[in-house]
């Protein structure tokens, strides 16, 4: 294999959701009612809904800047790359990186929407918006291209009919994958060992639908304090999803639906066997007293069965894959955010798998998130059509410009100000004054 | 080399502090006004400081029991081993495990005092209460044998013209180790990052002091939910570290201190080949606007050259000790807690050792504690009188006691009720109703 002959899916990335987002799915009163767009004098760009203010339009989206902007602080649409809102672009940039086909988690409401119609206090309303959103993503964002765009819904699983009736809805769209918080007892739900879940397990098995838990949308990545510098906490981010990945992992119902799918999406993959063997040995050690309930398996076992976990630059998890399940991983982008390495992911990649054979390589790129996703890449294009070569041909021939630009956004540190080490403090002040929530982002 | 061949230092066990600690070392109003033991009607132990109590004085001292009573709950000294309270009995109980040394923690207070002299209203008394702390630890425990105990001394970093008079006293007495919270902004004391610390880095390094940081003292392992099984917790708490690593080796002072020693203790290793791998990523992605300090060096490098982390059974780690550094893994049997492994230790690092040559061997089970903690074990002892082998023929001459024993203590589930899912919620009720602080232990 040639590093222009991989074809990859990334079961990471990100929308900064359009203004326009609901006006094809919405009319009347529940369009009027629907999250509204708005541009401030200033220029930045933030949305309204039931009273909320959701600023983060932007997110971390700086993607194709330079590096010295990748302060986490766009505020407009007008900031970011254009394939952060529009699938066309999207497209143009998935092909100039060989990114073949791509799942993506909303911003403005947070990945899974708890920071928007969860919050809600009008829950009939949010219901009808929510799945509005959810048309969007499916029959407009990934419409655009079923065959690139792998659909991922959100859920309104503050309550469990409607929660149930909508992974029906989504299902018979087609809509393979959801979304939602890694710990619903974060966001005011029971805990995912609550009874309170069990016909969302059942109705998600029933129609084989893939769990996919995003770091950062209920366990805190945790900052150390305020004067840590900012980069302790991007180094430990994605090792937060542990918190989670544990919890889950004493799931009773995996027990009861052995065919239950889910992905850590942006956990990376290298602590993954550490984190297993100490799962047994807590097991073998504990059960005496704990009554935890593995029924006679290894808690490894069940996490290899269960459990996928996802990749941007892992090599030390790549030399490891034995260990972690060669079926249970896979590559994400996280486009647009920072640690995305657009526009060279074939580049990085493919210097990581060198020490993996040709059905690995295929496996870990591809072939386990077509699995997972149940997701045909196939049905849709040719794998001629989908290599990293021909997909960069096409952005050449179609002169996607990646140029790195620099959009002048505020920086953390205040304008002026001698360049010192940035820390968790600037960035929650720089948040607080932009009016954001400073979690995991 | 054989198993019986091993010596073996642990540089992370535990002491329930005997009732006359203060004793030989206090008198008069000193002696009364110290910290005072009590037995309740029921039997409980705790003790009283300051309008303080302070419940756990078994911590989670499980160690010999039969594995059905291993839920934490121990409230009396009754009810742990003479070894967790006895320096004579603790020989013999390292000797059946083959223990040739070890560095100890302090329960009642916390691992570093922050639970006791830290919080104490009157600073001026806690201050002398601290120091006698230490005499008690370093002359009267290690001074029970100086070569096998190793002393680690609390430090009054309330006050850093103390701490550094503290950090001169118990270096003239050949304390070569400390310990501090990981996290002192979570104690009310400015982060490891501000210019507070300053007196304290120079006075560590002039004495060639190691700064030991325990888990749980400081950033807590959190649980994800109060249903949330109990398993999930203990599996995760070991990496939990990785919050005070990620924001230790940020610390600008170890560019200016080069021979500043940092173990992290009950660590674990095998999550450690990711995470430097991550903080190189993250540095080299982020630096442009972070302006993180590493001048020029990775952060893998300085974690290798500053930071050793510790081991109990962990053979993905031991597998991969090349990618960790074979110089900076150390054992570590965390006895009397659960996670010891009792008196079996020599059998389960035999096994997990078996990929490693005799000199990486010898490096982690007890050459690389040795300097990093500049303990000279064969000036007290010759190694022949210190191998598995031997301590363990001593041990039998001796007659060590080691069947598993029932205490009958309270379970964290309710008298009579049905075994089910011991969650994090029993074990908060438990704390609660027992008067004790649920943080990590």
């Amino acid at each position: 294999m040639k590093m222009e002959d991989m074809v990859l899916i990334s079961v990471d990335d990100h929308i900064s959701e359009p203004p326009d987002m609901f006006k094809k799915h919405l009319k009347g009163s529940e369009l009027a009612s629907a999250p509204q767009f708005h541009t401030s004098p200033t220029g930045a760009n933030y949305w309204t809904y039931q009273g909320m203010t959701m600023t983060s339009v932007g997110l971390n989206a700086v993607v194709g800047r330079v590096p010295e902007e990748y302060g986490m602080e766009p505020q407009s649409l007008a900031e970011v790359r254009k394939g952060c809102y529009d699938p066309k672009a999207r497209l143009d940039d998935m092909n100039v990186n060989g990114i073949a086909a791509s799942l993506n988690f909303g911003s403005v409401g947070g990945f899974e929407g708890s920071r928007c119609y969860h919050r809600a206090p009008d829950k009939k309303l949010a219901l009808v918006h929510l799945r509005a959103y959810n048309d969007w993503h499916i029959d407009e964002w990934c419409g655009y291209d079923r065959g690139r765009f792998i659909p991922c819904a959100i859920l309104p699983t503050w309550d469990m009919d409607a929660t149930v009736a909508e992974i029906e809805r989504v299902a018979a769209k087609g809509c393979t994958a959801i979304t939602v918080s890694e710990n619903p007892s974060k966001i005011g739900l029971p805990s995912v060992h609550n009874a309170y879940w069990e016909p969302m397990w059942k109705a998600l098995t029933d129609h084989d639908i893939t769990i996919n838990l995003h770091i950062g949308s209920g366990n805190a990545a945790p900052h150390a304090s305020a004067e840590t510098p900012i980069e302790a906490w991007i180094t430990t981010m994605p090792m937060s999803i542990s918190t989670g990945a544990s919890d889950w992992l004493q799931l009773e119902a995996l027990q009861r639906y052995p065919d239950m799918k889910i992905i850590l999406n942006e956990s990376g993959i290298g602590w993954v066997p550490y984190f297993m063997e100490r799962a047994d040995f807590s097991h073998w050690r504990h059960s005496a007293w704990t009554h935890s309930g593995f029924n006679g398996t290894k808690p490894s076992e069940v996490f290899r069965k269960h459990f996928m976990t996802c990749f941007i630059d892992d090599a030390f998890g790549l030399k490891n894959l034995k260990e972690i399940g060669e079926d249970m991983v896979a590559y994400e982008c996280d486009y647009p955010h920072s640690d995305a390495l657009w526009p060279e992911v074939p580049e990085w990649l493919w210097k990581s798998v060198q020490g993996l054979t040709d059905t690995q390589i295929d496996k870990v790129t591809h072939l386990n998130a077509m699995r997972m996703l149940r997701h045909d890449l196939f049905n849709h294009y040719t794998h001629e059509e989908l290599t990293v070569g021909a997909l960069r041909a096409r952005a050449t021939a179609d002169h996607v410009d990646t140029t790195p630009i620099s959009t002048s956004g505020a920086a953390p540190l205040a304008a002026g100000e001698k360049a010192r080490r940035v820390t968790s403090g600037d960035i929650f002040r720089m948040f607080e004054a932009q009016g954001r929530v400073a979690t995991a982002e």
